[in-house]
């Protein structure tokens, strides 16, 4: 079963590509925890029409997960940033020069910046 | 107008998103370089079909890049590693010492092999 923490984030690699109103929709039940019956209420609409348009909407963010893949890319790309960050950070260990340190904070701040 | 090589470019970012037989047909003509009539041909359907399809499609791609944004953030990336490598590649005129030379080039080849 997909965890709603990985809808979320799916949400916001994907969003874009939901229609505005099914967007709004996900937003409103999965980052601001409304209830179904709530947020039927403030579309004018049933219970089962939100409930269907989650369970189509959910099952679009996993398609477009497993097209482009973006959220395993980007974890991916995190755990290199962190053993890059790290190996960059064991320098330090070896450098008395203080150019040359002031030189590899900097090069740490850009990693931190990358992505 | 966009650039018959940004289409490309687009069809490896998004070209999952199309159906396999638009996948197909925009690889033959931004990929193979085929003609319309080549590709008609192949497909057993008519010249002004394919160019349709290459012209819905090709709309269809530059709409998800206005969504995801995944060619700018692609090159915008590639920008900043080769300014942070370029950085790293700085510190060796600092450095005499060749363990820590050593530990500089293998940051650098985790760099290059970072995306």
């Amino acid at each position: 079963m997909i965890e709603r923490f990985e809808i979320t984030i799916l949400l916001d690699f994907y969003g874009d590509l939901l229609t505005e109103k099914q967007r709004e929709i996900m937003e409103m039940y999965f980052n601001d925890d409304l209830s179904l019956a709530e947020i039927s209420e403030n579309n004018n609409t049933s219970r089962q029409a939100i409930h269907d348009i989650i369970k189509r909407c959910q099952k679009s963010l996993l398609d477009y997960e497993g097209k482009l893949g973006l959220m395993k890319a980007n974890n991916d790309m995190k755990a290199k940033k962190k053993e890059l960050f790290n190996k960059i950070e064991s320098l330090n260990d070896m450098i008395d020069d203080s150019e040359l340190r002031n030189k590899i904070e900097e090069i740490k701040s850009d990693i931190n910046d990358l992505f």
